[in-house]
Formats: structure tokens, C-alpha cells, sequence
């Protein structure tokens, strides 16, 4: 098959570069800044560039990896130049929004939700690796309309590339998922080191810190955009967090041992048995 | 140099494993559960045993790794047998109570609060390590009236040891930053976990929900003790946090995109300068 990757920033390049790695699909490439494609099959992270017109007709999966705001503006401008019945996907965080404003459309194409759950502190072409989704997860999220036979064919490129599992589900589980799973951690890192003493850290830390605060290296422009996209999911577990947080507060100031010991032994057991 | 580990599970036995590896100093450990002492012996961890009528009166520094609610009982219990001008430490995690009480004794030892900072989240003899302290700080906080050579020693003592930190402190600003680096991360991953969704990460999770949920697996024993010890700054902490998020919440309910930007760049750049 032809695959074509539309940004080559971390998520991108690191897709080309799976790819390459791992299967013998050809790998064509585009990048707004040119520079970068030039680079991208300089290093043979791509086999082949050239404008959007030239290349979006030949692909037969298409991979958008773009902030959440340019995807479907990329998709409805670019519809007539989609090979028919080719498979059109993205990498980007949050999928309702995406999923059931696309649904709506008529194309001759199948677009599928698509999130290759790995990330990295920071980004851009330079940062990109060919072992970045080695143990994660691929999560597509198909439309009503999807035909089977398309996401079988989107779950086999992911399983082919080697990502260690792949799930398919719903773009509104999806985001549910992710605002837990992710979403709210870049929330508590973030609020986090604004503490007062955040500053004073060293000599006073050690993995508890390190791992709590470590992403709240966070490029904000994209999680604007990502968090405003998921602003139900995302609050409830905020005040779902808040909540607990809560019970340890008073079971604290009351000197409660009994319900703050409860409280850690509820924790621990479900981190023993879910891992 | 004479040095009694009073404890042998992950802390006491690891600090004994240490002082075999990077010191010469002559190891006499001593342990509730004698069976664990023998083990002790035989693996060459400690160079002697014997009773605490025996042991303490020869040990230059005796080094106490107890739940924190025995540790001045045990000092009080004691405080016949420990040889003059000695010093006796501790290692657990909050000093202000403990320094503060022993503080109005009179003893003709020297007791400094003591806190090697490293722990894993599985605990006793079997999973000690020489390597545990590798990277960790060695925080000590001597008395009002420590004499200043013997803070020395026991820094020195941490140094040849191979603590890659020591750092000085009073009792009070230790916990205060304790309850930040350390306490807090415990609270928040319990309260994570405890969400309903947390069941369901298998496929949904990557690196954000690894790291936060880590120090789920807690010894609620222990952890109970040590934040009621340490409940004024700990709940400042917890009542910081949840402003944090609170701020979050407000951004993300209102669309607020620039706070929402400007609270997740604030975060970025305080991580990136403070590491």
C-alpha cells in the first residue's frame, strides 16, 4: 500500500519511521515546512514527496497529524482529492468531535478515528523514533457507517507496525478513557509544580516528584485545544479527583485513622489489581 | 566505626547492604523477627548480631528504621544502653514530632533526625538493595543543640556512602517540603485510582497514567502514621492543589482558552526551570 503521512512532527516522523522499520508499505510525506520533507527523505524516513494534489490521490491510507483544530478543515478542504474508498485517519487525542462532525459528511472515502497512544516531553521532527510505539496501544474509533472490512484493514497496518495492542470502541469512550488515563494527569502535573514550594524541590525529591510532575512539560497550545474538546469527560473526572482528594483532607484534619487508613487500603488494592 | 541497624526490612537492610558495599565500617544489625537477623548474617549483610542490651552499648551511630510511631519509644525504652557522645538517627519520613519530643530529653547521646530518601513500592528484607540510595538525597536535621561536629560525622557518613545529596535542615522545613515532594504524590495517586474508570485503563493508558498511579501501592500502615504526623502541611498541600485544579475547571467550563493557555505554559516553564 501507499501511506501517506500528513505532518511530520514527533507523531508523524515517528509513524514514517515505524513504518519503514516495520513493514514494506511505501511511505510518501508532507510537511507544511518544507524543509523538514527535505530532511524526512534525506534520511529515507519517507520514499517520496511532492504536493498535496500529487500526493493525496495515490495514498491508500492517509495518517493526519495536525493540532485537533486542523484536522477537519484539512479533511472537507482536501475531499475531492482522497482516492475513493481509501481509508483517511489522524492521530490526534480527542475523537468525538472529529468522529461525529465528519459523520455528517458525504465522501467517497472512509475516515476512521485513530490515536497511537505514546508521547514524549518534547517535539518535532528531530525527536521523532522508530521504537516510540513499541509497547502502546493503537485505539481506532470507527464511524456508524464504517464498513468492517475498513477498520479490519486500519487494526492490521497498526498490528503490522507492531504496536503491542489495539483496541477499537467508540470515539465517546474513547475520550472518556483519555481524559482518565491522560488528560487529567497533565492537569495534575501542571497544577502540581505551581505549588509555592515547587521551586525548593531539590535535595527534597526523589520518584514521587519525578513522575507526578513530569509532564507537566507540556506543549499548551496543542492541550488548549485538546482539553476544550473534551471539556465533559475531562471536568467530571477533575471533580471526580477533587473529590477524593477531599475525603483524604478531612479524614486528615480529623485525625481520622480509620477512614484514611481505608482510604489508602482501597487504593492499593486496586493499583495491585489492575496494574 | 560501629554502626547498628535497628530494622532489617527494605530501609535497614539496604542502608546495611550500602554500608557493606561503599564503607568499612563493622554492620551489627538487630531485628524483631530474629529469623530475618540470621538471614541477615548469613548473607553477609551484617558483620554481627546479638541482643539490643548487647548491641546498642557498642555502636558509634545506631540508625532506626521503624514505623514512626515507635521510633521515640523505642529511643526513650533505650536510652540507658546507648554509649556516650554517640549518635542516634532514624530514618522515617517526618522529623518535626519526633525531633521536637526527643529535643526536651536529656540524654547524654545525640539524636539527629535522619531521612535517606528512596523507597520502592514493595517493602522488607527481599527486596533491599545496595543500589537504592544510588541517586538519593540524605536529608538530616539535627537539634537546637547538635553539636556541630556531629552533624558532620553523620554527613560524612552519608557521603561515604554514596548518597548522591546531603542537605541540612531544620525539622519544619523538612516536612514542609516532604509533604510536598513526597506525601502529597501518595494522596493523589490513591485518589487517582480510586476513580471509576480506573478499572478500564488496560488499552486506554500510556506513560501519564504509569507514573501518577505508581505510588498507589502504599503501605497504609505506614503512610497513615506519617501524614497525621505531618497534618498542617500536608493539608496546606492538598488545599493548594485543589485550588490548581479548581483554576483548571473554572478555564475549561468557561471555554477561558487563553487562562487555560497561560496556566499550562506557567506549568511548562516552572518544570523547565526547575527540573
Amino acid at each position: 500500500m501507499n501511506i501517506l503521512i500528513v505532518g511530520l512532527g514527533l507523531i508523524g516522523a515517528s509513524l514514517a519511521k515505524t513504518l519503514k522499520k516495520n513493514t514494506s508499505h511505501r511511505v510518501l510525506g508532507w510537511n507544511r515546512t518544507e524543509t523538514v520533507t527535505i530532511r524526512a527523505l534525506g534520511d529515507g524516513v519517507i520514499d517520496e514527496t511532492g504536493s498535496l494534489q500529487e500526493l493525496i490521490p495515490k495514498a491508500d491510507i492517509t495518517i493526519i497529524n495536525f493540532y485537533p483544530e486542523a484536522i477537519i478543515p484539512f479533511i472537507i478542504d482536501n475531499k475531492d482529492l482522497f482516492k475513493r474508498h481509501s481509508i483517511v485517519t489522524d492521530s490526534c487525542g480527542i475523537k468525538t468531535k472529529i468522529c461525529r462532525t465528519l459523520e455528517k459528511e458525504n465522501f467517497d472515502f472512509y475516515y476512521i478515528g485513530g490515536h497511537p497512544m505514546a508521547g514524549r516531553e518534547v517535539s518535532g521532527y528531530d525527536n521523532s523514533l522508530d521504537t516510540l510505539f513499541d509497547n502502546a496501544s493503537f485505539i481506532c474509533t470507527p464511524l456508524e457507517n464504517t464498513p468492517r472490512q475498513k477498520t479490519d484493514a486500519l487494526v492490521g497496518l497498526a498490528q503490522e507496525m507492531g504496536f503491542a495492542r489495539t483496541v477499537v470502541t467508540t470515539p465517546e469512550h474513547h475520550d472518556e478513557m483519555i481524559a482518565f488515563t491522560s488528560q487529567i494527569a497533565h492537569v495534575l502535573a501542571c497544577s502540581y509544580v505551581l505549588s509555592p514550594l515547587a521551586p525548593q524541590h531539590a535535595g527534597y525529591s526523589a520518584g514521587s516528584y519525578r513522575d507526578v510532575s513530569r509532564v507537566a512539560r507540556i506543549n499548551a497550545d496543542m492541550w488548549t485545544q485538546l482539553f476544550l474538546d473534551n471539556k465533559e469527560p475531562l471536568v467530571r473526572e477533575i471533580d471526580d479527583l477533587v473529590n477524593n482528594l477531599n475525603k483524604f483532607r478531612e479524614s486528615i484534619m480529623n485525625d481520622d485513622k480509620k477512614n484514611l487508613h481505608d482510604l489508602m487500603e482501597k487504593g492499593n488494592r486496586i493499583k495491585e489489581e489492575i496494574g
